[in-house]
Protein backbone atom coordinates (compact mmCIF):
# COMPACT_ATOMS: atom_id res chain seq x y z
CA UNK A 1 0.00 0.00 0.00
CA UNK A 2 1.21 3.43 0.84
CA UNK A 3 3.11 5.81 -1.76
CA UNK A 4 6.14 4.19 -0.85
CA UNK A 5 8.65 7.24 -1.96
CA UNK A 6 11.75 4.87 -0.50
CA UNK A 7 14.47 6.55 -1.31
CA UNK A 8 18.25 4.74 -2.40
CA UNK A 9 20.45 4.21 0.30
CA UNK A 10 22.53 6.99 1.19
CA UNK A 11 24.33 9.02 -1.67
CA UNK A 12 24.11 6.29 -4.05
CA UNK A 13 21.98 6.02 -6.66
CA UNK A 14 20.33 2.56 -7.04
CA UNK A 15 18.11 1.24 -9.77
CA UNK A 16 19.09 -2.34 -10.37
CA UNK A 17 17.40 -5.71 -10.07
CA UNK A 18 18.51 -6.10 -6.51
CA UNK A 19 17.37 -3.25 -5.32
CA UNK A 20 13.96 -3.31 -7.55
CA UNK A 21 13.59 -6.48 -5.70
CA UNK A 22 14.05 -5.33 -2.49
CA UNK A 23 11.55 -2.52 -3.15
CA UNK A 24 8.73 -5.10 -3.92
CA UNK A 25 9.41 -7.27 -0.90
CA UNK A 26 9.09 -4.09 1.17
CA UNK A 27 5.93 -2.66 -0.70
CA UNK A 28 4.07 -6.50 -0.14
CA UNK A 29 5.64 -7.36 3.08
CA UNK A 30 4.49 -4.12 4.61
CA UNK A 31 0.87 -4.39 3.95
CA UNK A 32 0.93 -8.10 4.40
CA UNK A 33 2.19 -8.29 7.76
CA UNK A 34 -0.57 -5.39 8.79
CA UNK A 35 -4.17 -5.84 7.52
CA UNK A 36 -4.08 -9.65 7.73
CA UNK A 37 -3.12 -8.92 11.03
CA UNK A 38 -5.37 -6.20 11.86
CA UNK A 39 -8.41 -7.96 10.52
CA UNK A 40 -7.61 -11.56 12.34
CA UNK A 41 -6.87 -9.12 15.72
CA UNK A 42 -10.51 -7.15 14.85
CA UNK A 43 -12.20 -10.26 14.03
CA UNK A 44 -10.31 -12.24 17.50
CA UNK A 45 -12.56 -9.48 19.44
CA UNK A 46 -15.86 -10.33 17.78
CA UNK A 47 -16.14 -14.08 17.21
CA UNK A 48 -16.09 -17.35 18.85
CA UNK A 49 -14.04 -19.31 16.52
CA UNK A 50 -10.30 -19.27 14.99
CA UNK A 51 -11.55 -21.56 11.52
CA UNK A 52 -13.93 -18.08 10.48
CA UNK A 53 -10.31 -15.88 10.94
CA UNK A 54 -8.57 -18.13 9.18
CA UNK A 55 -11.43 -17.99 6.38
CA UNK A 56 -11.55 -14.08 6.57
CA UNK A 57 -7.87 -14.26 6.74
CA UNK A 58 -6.88 -16.29 3.61
CA UNK A 59 -9.86 -14.80 2.11
CA UNK A 60 -8.05 -11.35 2.56
CA UNK A 61 -4.39 -12.82 1.72
CA UNK A 62 -6.27 -14.00 -1.81
CA UNK A 63 -7.34 -10.16 -2.60
CA UNK A 64 -4.59 -8.11 -1.18
CA UNK A 65 -2.09 -10.25 -2.88
CA UNK A 66 -3.91 -10.17 -5.96
CA UNK A 67 -5.22 -6.49 -6.01
CA UNK A 68 -1.46 -5.81 -5.06
CA UNK A 69 0.51 -7.96 -7.52
CA UNK A 70 -2.11 -7.12 -10.57
CA UNK A 71 -1.71 -3.88 -9.37
CA UNK A 72 2.05 -3.58 -10.07
CA UNK A 73 1.68 -5.20 -13.15
CA UNK A 74 -0.20 -2.71 -14.41
CA UNK A 75 1.35 0.20 -13.30
CA UNK A 76 4.65 -1.64 -14.34
CA UNK A 77 2.46 -1.91 -17.91
CA UNK A 78 1.27 1.62 -17.72
CA UNK A 79 4.69 2.99 -17.20
CA UNK A 80 5.61 0.84 -20.00
CA UNK A 81 3.20 2.04 -22.71
CA UNK A 82 3.88 5.52 -21.23
CA UNK A 83 7.10 6.00 -21.76
CA UNK A 84 6.93 4.20 -25.26
CA UNK A 85 4.29 6.74 -26.57
CA UNK A 86 5.86 9.92 -24.92
CA UNK A 87 9.73 8.75 -27.11
CA UNK A 88 7.93 8.30 -30.16
CA UNK A 89 6.04 11.87 -29.67
CA UNK A 90 9.27 12.94 -29.10
CA UNK A 91 10.72 11.67 -32.09
CA UNK A 92 7.73 13.23 -34.31
CA UNK A 93 8.18 16.60 -31.79
CA UNK A 94 12.24 16.65 -32.92
CA UNK A 95 11.19 17.18 -37.03
CA UNK A 96 7.96 18.92 -37.24
CA UNK A 97 9.05 21.76 -34.09
CA UNK A 98 12.80 21.36 -34.18
CA UNK A 99 13.01 25.41 -32.96
CA UNK A 100 10.64 24.91 -30.09
CA UNK A 101 12.64 21.95 -29.06
CA UNK A 102 15.84 23.40 -29.08
CA UNK A 103 14.14 26.44 -26.78
CA UNK A 104 13.41 23.65 -24.39
CA UNK A 105 16.62 22.43 -24.58
CA UNK A 106 18.22 25.83 -23.96
CA UNK A 107 15.76 26.43 -21.33
CA UNK A 108 17.17 23.74 -18.91
CA UNK A 109 20.63 24.79 -19.34
CA UNK A 110 19.08 28.16 -18.53
CA UNK A 111 17.16 26.90 -15.50
CA UNK A 112 20.72 25.62 -14.41
CA UNK A 113 21.95 28.96 -14.28
CA UNK A 114 24.15 28.95 -17.01
CA UNK A 115 25.59 31.97 -19.04
CA UNK A 116 23.60 32.37 -22.51
CA UNK A 117 26.90 31.66 -24.02
CA UNK A 118 27.01 28.27 -22.18
CA UNK A 119 23.48 27.64 -22.81
CA UNK A 120 24.16 28.27 -26.91
CA UNK A 121 27.00 25.50 -26.77
CA UNK A 122 25.46 23.14 -24.77
CA UNK A 123 21.97 23.04 -26.83
CA UNK A 124 24.19 22.71 -30.30
CA UNK A 125 26.31 19.64 -28.91
CA UNK A 126 22.90 17.87 -28.04
CA UNK A 127 20.85 18.70 -30.78
CA UNK A 128 23.77 17.65 -33.26
CA UNK A 129 22.75 13.61 -32.66
CA UNK A 130 18.96 13.09 -33.17
CA UNK A 131 19.09 9.89 -31.06
CA UNK A 132 20.61 11.89 -28.07
CA UNK A 133 18.58 14.50 -28.49
CA UNK A 134 15.41 12.71 -27.81
CA UNK A 135 16.94 10.65 -24.94
CA UNK A 136 17.62 14.18 -23.30
CA UNK A 137 14.31 14.98 -23.88
CA UNK A 138 13.24 12.22 -22.16
CA UNK A 139 14.56 12.26 -19.62
CA UNK A 140 15.24 16.29 -18.19
CA UNK A 141 12.34 17.68 -19.99
CA UNK A 142 9.96 15.04 -18.90
CA UNK A 143 11.64 13.21 -16.32
CA UNK A 144 11.10 10.07 -17.64
CA UNK A 145 13.67 7.19 -16.99
CA UNK A 146 13.26 3.67 -19.85
CA UNK A 147 11.72 1.42 -18.01
CA UNK A 148 12.64 -2.27 -17.76
CA UNK A 149 10.04 -4.65 -20.31
CA UNK A 150 10.29 -7.56 -17.53
CA UNK A 151 9.85 -5.68 -14.27
CA UNK A 152 5.96 -5.32 -14.64
CA UNK A 153 5.86 -8.79 -14.62
CA UNK A 154 8.83 -9.98 -12.02
CA UNK A 155 7.10 -6.54 -9.62
CA UNK A 156 4.01 -8.78 -9.54
CA UNK A 157 4.88 -11.86 -8.24
CA UNK A 158 7.31 -10.31 -5.80
CA UNK A 159 5.05 -7.60 -4.16
CA UNK A 160 2.29 -10.45 -4.48
CA UNK A 161 4.45 -13.20 -2.88
CA UNK A 162 5.66 -11.09 -0.38
CA UNK A 163 2.02 -10.28 0.66
CA UNK A 164 0.97 -14.06 1.11
CA UNK A 165 4.45 -14.84 3.16
CA UNK A 166 3.63 -11.59 5.42
CA UNK A 167 0.35 -12.39 5.68
CA UNK A 168 0.76 -16.13 6.94
CA UNK A 169 2.96 -14.81 9.68
CA UNK A 170 0.05 -12.92 11.88
CA UNK A 171 -2.25 -15.66 11.00
CA UNK A 172 -0.79 -18.62 11.63
CA UNK A 173 -1.41 -19.00 15.33
CA UNK A 174 -5.42 -19.45 14.48
CA UNK A 175 -4.56 -22.78 12.64
CA UNK A 176 -3.08 -24.08 15.47
CA UNK A 177 -5.10 -22.35 18.42
CA UNK A 178 -8.89 -22.89 18.78
CA UNK A 179 -9.96 -19.74 20.90
CA UNK A 180 -9.58 -16.64 19.07
CA UNK A 181 -8.51 -14.79 22.22
CA UNK A 182 -5.80 -16.81 23.02
CA UNK A 183 -4.71 -17.14 19.17
CA UNK A 184 -4.62 -13.10 19.31
CA UNK A 185 -1.99 -13.23 21.67
CA UNK A 186 0.30 -15.87 19.94
CA UNK A 187 -0.22 -13.71 16.51
CA UNK A 188 0.12 -9.99 18.48
CA UNK A 189 3.66 -11.30 20.07
CA UNK A 190 4.99 -13.21 17.11
CA UNK A 191 3.59 -9.98 14.38
CA UNK A 192 5.06 -6.78 16.06
CA UNK A 193 8.44 -9.37 16.00
CA UNK A 194 8.85 -9.54 12.38
CA UNK A 195 7.64 -6.07 12.22
CA UNK A 196 10.04 -5.16 14.17
CA UNK A 197 12.36 -6.96 12.28
CA UNK A 198 11.13 -5.71 9.16
CA UNK A 199 10.88 -2.34 9.67
CA UNK A 200 14.64 -2.16 10.87
CA UNK A 201 16.11 -3.70 7.50
CA UNK A 202 13.99 -1.78 5.56
CA UNK A 203 15.01 1.36 7.20
CA UNK A 204 18.42 0.42 6.45
CA UNK A 205 17.78 0.19 2.99
CA UNK A 206 16.04 3.21 2.79
CA UNK A 207 18.86 5.31 4.32
CA UNK A 208 16.97 6.39 7.99
CA UNK A 209 17.85 5.28 11.72
CA UNK A 210 17.04 1.47 11.75
CA UNK A 211 16.03 1.52 15.48
CA UNK A 212 13.92 4.44 15.39
CA UNK A 213 12.33 2.86 11.70
CA UNK A 214 11.94 -0.13 13.27
CA UNK A 215 9.36 1.06 16.10
CA UNK A 216 7.79 3.03 13.54
CA UNK A 217 6.43 0.40 11.62
CA UNK A 218 6.10 -1.84 14.65
CA UNK A 219 3.57 1.16 15.94
CA UNK A 220 1.82 1.37 12.67
CA UNK A 221 0.99 -2.40 12.79
CA UNK A 222 0.17 -1.89 16.43
CA UNK A 223 -2.08 0.80 15.77
CA UNK A 224 -4.37 -0.55 12.93
CA UNK A 225 -4.77 -3.76 14.61
CA UNK A 226 -6.20 -2.06 17.93
CA UNK A 227 -7.70 0.58 15.71
CA UNK A 228 -9.59 -2.81 14.00
CA UNK A 229 -10.06 -4.29 17.57
CA UNK A 230 -12.33 -1.59 19.02
CA UNK A 231 -14.22 -0.96 15.40
CA UNK A 232 -15.01 -4.87 15.63
CA UNK A 233 -16.40 -4.64 19.05
CA UNK A 234 -18.57 -1.54 19.01
CA UNK A 235 -20.50 -3.42 15.79
CA UNK A 236 -20.44 -7.02 17.13
CA UNK B 1 -1.43 -0.60 -2.79
CA UNK B 2 0.69 -1.29 -6.05
CA UNK B 3 3.45 1.17 -6.19
CA UNK B 4 1.62 3.22 -8.60
CA UNK B 5 4.25 5.12 -10.58
CA UNK B 6 1.19 7.38 -12.20
CA UNK B 7 3.04 9.15 -14.86
CA UNK B 8 2.23 12.21 -15.16
CA UNK B 9 -0.44 13.87 -17.38
CA UNK B 10 1.22 13.55 -21.29
CA UNK B 11 3.88 15.77 -21.74
CA UNK B 12 3.52 17.52 -19.15
CA UNK B 13 5.47 18.21 -15.53
CA UNK B 14 2.60 17.88 -12.84
CA UNK B 15 4.00 18.87 -9.21
CA UNK B 16 1.20 20.31 -7.72
CA UNK B 17 -1.10 19.98 -5.04
CA UNK B 18 -3.85 19.00 -7.06
CA UNK B 19 -1.94 16.23 -8.84
CA UNK B 20 -1.19 15.23 -5.36
CA UNK B 21 -4.13 14.86 -4.06
CA UNK B 22 -5.75 13.08 -7.12
CA UNK B 23 -2.52 10.78 -6.89
CA UNK B 24 -3.65 10.27 -3.14
CA UNK B 25 -7.17 9.41 -3.75
CA UNK B 26 -6.54 6.97 -7.04
CA UNK B 27 -3.86 4.88 -4.45
CA UNK B 28 -6.41 5.19 -1.76
CA UNK B 29 -9.28 3.90 -3.63
CA UNK B 30 -7.69 1.46 -5.67
CA UNK B 31 -7.34 -0.92 -2.70
CA UNK B 32 -10.33 0.55 -0.94
CA UNK B 33 -12.84 -0.58 -4.02
CA UNK B 34 -11.03 -3.70 -4.78
CA UNK B 35 -9.71 -5.65 -1.54
CA UNK B 36 -12.72 -5.18 0.80
CA UNK B 37 -14.96 -5.79 -2.00
CA UNK B 38 -12.87 -8.80 -2.71
CA UNK B 39 -13.02 -9.98 1.12
CA UNK B 40 -16.93 -9.35 1.38
CA UNK B 41 -17.75 -11.62 -1.95
CA UNK B 42 -15.00 -14.10 -0.24
CA UNK B 43 -16.77 -14.35 3.02
CA UNK B 44 -20.33 -14.40 1.12
CA UNK B 45 -19.98 -17.57 -0.43
CA UNK B 46 -18.70 -19.07 2.97
CA UNK B 47 -20.86 -17.77 5.66
CA UNK B 48 -24.49 -17.29 6.12
CA UNK B 49 -25.09 -14.08 7.91
CA UNK B 50 -23.92 -10.83 6.16
CA UNK B 51 -23.51 -9.48 9.95
CA UNK B 52 -20.36 -11.11 9.97
CA UNK B 53 -19.58 -10.48 6.32
CA UNK B 54 -19.95 -6.53 7.69
CA UNK B 55 -17.65 -6.84 11.04
CA UNK B 56 -15.20 -8.39 9.14
CA UNK B 57 -15.31 -5.45 6.27
CA UNK B 58 -15.37 -3.20 8.86
CA UNK B 59 -12.50 -4.32 10.50
CA UNK B 60 -10.76 -4.46 7.05
CA UNK B 61 -11.33 -1.02 5.81
CA UNK B 62 -10.16 0.25 9.43
CA UNK B 63 -7.09 -1.83 9.10
CA UNK B 64 -6.65 -0.70 5.39
CA UNK B 65 -7.25 2.67 5.93
CA UNK B 66 -4.85 2.93 9.20
CA UNK B 67 -2.15 1.00 7.36
CA UNK B 68 -2.23 2.99 4.19
CA UNK B 69 -2.80 6.29 5.91
CA UNK B 70 0.25 5.98 8.49
CA UNK B 71 2.20 3.99 5.61
CA UNK B 72 1.79 7.08 3.35
CA UNK B 73 2.40 9.79 6.55
CA UNK B 74 5.62 7.91 7.20
CA UNK B 75 6.72 7.78 3.56
CA UNK B 76 6.15 11.51 3.47
CA UNK B 77 8.51 11.86 6.45
CA UNK B 78 11.01 9.39 5.81
CA UNK B 79 11.30 11.26 2.43
CA UNK B 80 11.72 14.56 4.05
CA UNK B 81 14.21 13.40 7.04
CA UNK B 82 16.44 11.59 4.14
CA UNK B 83 16.21 14.69 1.84
CA UNK B 84 17.23 17.23 4.70
CA UNK B 85 20.36 14.71 5.85
CA UNK B 86 21.19 14.59 2.08
CA UNK B 87 20.89 18.43 1.89
CA UNK B 88 23.42 19.07 5.32
CA UNK B 89 25.77 16.31 3.73
CA UNK B 90 26.36 17.94 0.37
CA UNK B 91 26.63 21.12 2.12
CA UNK B 92 29.78 19.67 3.92
CA UNK B 93 30.95 17.89 1.13
CA UNK B 94 30.74 20.87 -0.58
CA UNK B 95 33.13 22.52 1.94
CA UNK B 96 35.43 19.99 2.41
CA UNK B 97 36.23 18.01 -1.13
CA UNK B 98 35.10 20.59 -3.10
CA UNK B 99 37.45 19.13 -5.94
CA UNK B 100 35.67 15.67 -5.49
CA UNK B 101 32.10 17.29 -6.15
CA UNK B 102 33.46 19.13 -9.13
CA UNK B 103 34.40 16.44 -10.57
CA UNK B 104 30.58 14.82 -10.08
CA UNK B 105 29.12 18.14 -11.43
CA UNK B 106 31.83 17.80 -14.76
CA UNK B 107 30.70 13.98 -15.03
CA UNK B 108 27.02 14.48 -15.20
CA UNK B 109 27.62 17.26 -18.33
CA UNK B 110 30.41 14.11 -19.90
CA UNK B 111 27.05 12.13 -19.64
CA UNK B 112 24.60 14.73 -21.24
CA UNK B 113 27.50 14.56 -24.30
CA UNK B 114 29.11 17.60 -23.84
CA UNK B 115 32.51 18.63 -25.10
CA UNK B 116 35.03 19.01 -22.54
CA UNK B 117 35.51 22.87 -23.30
CA UNK B 118 31.73 23.14 -22.38
CA UNK B 119 31.93 20.61 -19.75
CA UNK B 120 34.61 22.88 -17.77
CA UNK B 121 32.71 26.34 -18.19
CA UNK B 122 29.53 24.47 -17.27
CA UNK B 123 31.14 23.31 -14.15
CA UNK B 124 32.61 27.01 -12.97
CA UNK B 125 29.31 28.30 -13.38
CA UNK B 126 27.28 26.23 -11.41
CA UNK B 127 30.22 25.95 -8.92
CA UNK B 128 30.66 29.18 -8.45
CA UNK B 129 27.58 29.93 -6.06
CA UNK B 130 27.49 27.41 -3.18
CA UNK B 131 23.67 27.17 -3.34
CA UNK B 132 23.32 26.39 -6.82
CA UNK B 133 25.90 24.16 -6.84
CA UNK B 134 24.46 22.18 -3.95
CA UNK B 135 20.98 22.14 -5.46
CA UNK B 136 22.53 20.94 -8.77
CA UNK B 137 24.45 17.88 -6.70
CA UNK B 138 21.00 17.21 -4.60
CA UNK B 139 18.53 17.34 -8.20
CA UNK B 140 21.07 15.39 -10.72
CA UNK B 141 23.81 13.56 -8.78
CA UNK B 142 21.11 12.24 -5.84
CA UNK B 143 17.97 12.64 -8.23
CA UNK B 144 16.30 14.17 -4.92
CA UNK B 145 13.67 16.98 -5.47
CA UNK B 146 13.01 18.76 -2.13
CA UNK B 147 9.41 17.57 -0.75
CA UNK B 148 6.43 19.61 0.94
CA UNK B 149 6.53 19.56 4.32
CA UNK B 150 2.70 19.39 4.57
CA UNK B 151 2.77 16.74 2.16
CA UNK B 152 2.81 13.59 4.68
CA UNK B 153 0.25 14.56 7.04
CA UNK B 154 -2.55 16.05 4.00
CA UNK B 155 -1.27 12.36 2.09
CA UNK B 156 -2.24 10.48 5.14
CA UNK B 157 -5.49 12.00 5.26
CA UNK B 158 -6.14 11.63 1.45
CA UNK B 159 -4.96 7.87 1.01
CA UNK B 160 -6.72 6.96 4.35
CA UNK B 161 -9.82 9.12 3.52
CA UNK B 162 -10.22 7.80 0.21
CA UNK B 163 -9.52 3.78 0.69
CA UNK B 164 -12.95 4.41 3.36
CA UNK B 165 -14.58 5.61 1.02
CA UNK B 166 -13.93 2.98 -1.75
CA UNK B 167 -14.50 0.35 1.01
CA UNK B 168 -18.16 1.21 2.10
CA UNK B 169 -18.92 1.17 -1.72
CA UNK B 170 -18.94 -2.86 -2.10
CA UNK B 171 -19.85 -3.15 1.99
CA UNK B 172 -22.78 -1.04 1.62
CA UNK B 173 -25.27 -3.68 0.50
CA UNK B 174 -24.39 -6.43 3.24
CA UNK B 175 -25.85 -3.46 5.78
CA UNK B 176 -29.31 -3.70 3.76
CA UNK B 177 -29.66 -6.83 2.92
CA UNK B 178 -29.63 -10.17 5.15
CA UNK B 179 -28.71 -13.11 2.65
CA UNK B 180 -25.16 -12.93 1.69
CA UNK B 181 -25.56 -13.95 -1.80
CA UNK B 182 -28.27 -11.42 -2.45
CA UNK B 183 -26.18 -9.01 -0.96
CA UNK B 184 -23.18 -10.18 -3.23
CA UNK B 185 -25.03 -9.78 -6.16
CA UNK B 186 -25.79 -5.97 -6.07
CA UNK B 187 -22.05 -5.50 -4.41
CA UNK B 188 -20.49 -6.92 -7.21
CA UNK B 189 -23.00 -4.82 -9.84
CA UNK B 190 -22.40 -1.84 -7.80
CA UNK B 191 -18.31 -2.11 -7.23
CA UNK B 192 -17.78 -3.28 -11.14
CA UNK B 193 -19.20 0.00 -12.00
CA UNK B 194 -18.21 2.29 -9.92
CA UNK B 195 -14.17 0.23 -10.45
CA UNK B 196 -15.17 0.92 -14.35
CA UNK B 197 -15.66 4.88 -13.89
CA UNK B 198 -13.06 5.26 -11.07
CA UNK B 199 -10.38 3.59 -13.66
CA UNK B 200 -12.16 5.59 -16.45
CA UNK B 201 -11.02 8.41 -14.42
CA UNK B 202 -7.59 7.43 -13.19
CA UNK B 203 -6.20 6.46 -16.88
CA UNK B 204 -6.80 9.47 -18.00
CA UNK B 205 -5.19 11.38 -15.08
CA UNK B 206 -2.06 8.80 -16.48
CA UNK B 207 -2.48 9.77 -19.96
CA UNK B 208 -3.08 6.08 -20.91
CA UNK B 209 -6.43 4.77 -23.00
CA UNK B 210 -9.60 5.29 -20.38
CA UNK B 211 -11.77 2.73 -22.10
CA UNK B 212 -8.97 0.01 -21.53
CA UNK B 213 -7.47 1.37 -18.19
CA UNK B 214 -11.28 1.12 -17.27
CA UNK B 215 -11.43 -2.62 -18.16
CA UNK B 216 -8.13 -3.47 -16.52
CA UNK B 217 -9.06 -2.11 -13.31
CA UNK B 218 -12.19 -3.80 -14.02
CA UNK B 219 -10.96 -7.31 -14.47
CA UNK B 220 -8.26 -6.94 -11.36
CA UNK B 221 -11.48 -6.27 -8.61
CA UNK B 222 -13.46 -8.99 -10.73
CA UNK B 223 -10.17 -11.49 -10.59
CA UNK B 224 -9.51 -10.85 -6.72
CA UNK B 225 -12.68 -11.95 -5.72
CA UNK B 226 -13.03 -14.58 -7.98
CA UNK B 227 -10.32 -15.97 -6.05
CA UNK B 228 -10.87 -14.75 -2.77
CA UNK B 229 -14.45 -16.29 -3.28
CA UNK B 230 -13.03 -19.85 -4.07
CA UNK B 231 -10.77 -19.92 -1.93
CA UNK B 232 -12.83 -18.72 0.77
CA UNK B 233 -15.11 -21.83 -0.54
CA UNK B 234 -12.43 -24.68 -0.45
CA UNK B 235 -11.56 -23.73 3.54
CA UNK B 236 -15.24 -23.02 4.39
Amino acid sequence: MANTHAPGAPHQEHHNSSSDFIKDVVIGMSDGLTVPFALAAGLSGAVSSTSLIVLAGLAEITAGSIAMGLGGYLAGKTELDFYNSELKREYEEVDTVPDEEKREVKEFFRELGLSSDVQDKAVEEITRDKKKWVDFMMKYELNLDEPDPKRARNSAFNIGGSYIVGGLIPLSPYFFIQHPTDALKWSVVVTLVCLFIFGFFKSRVTGINPWWGAVRVTLIGAAAAAAAFFVAKVFQ
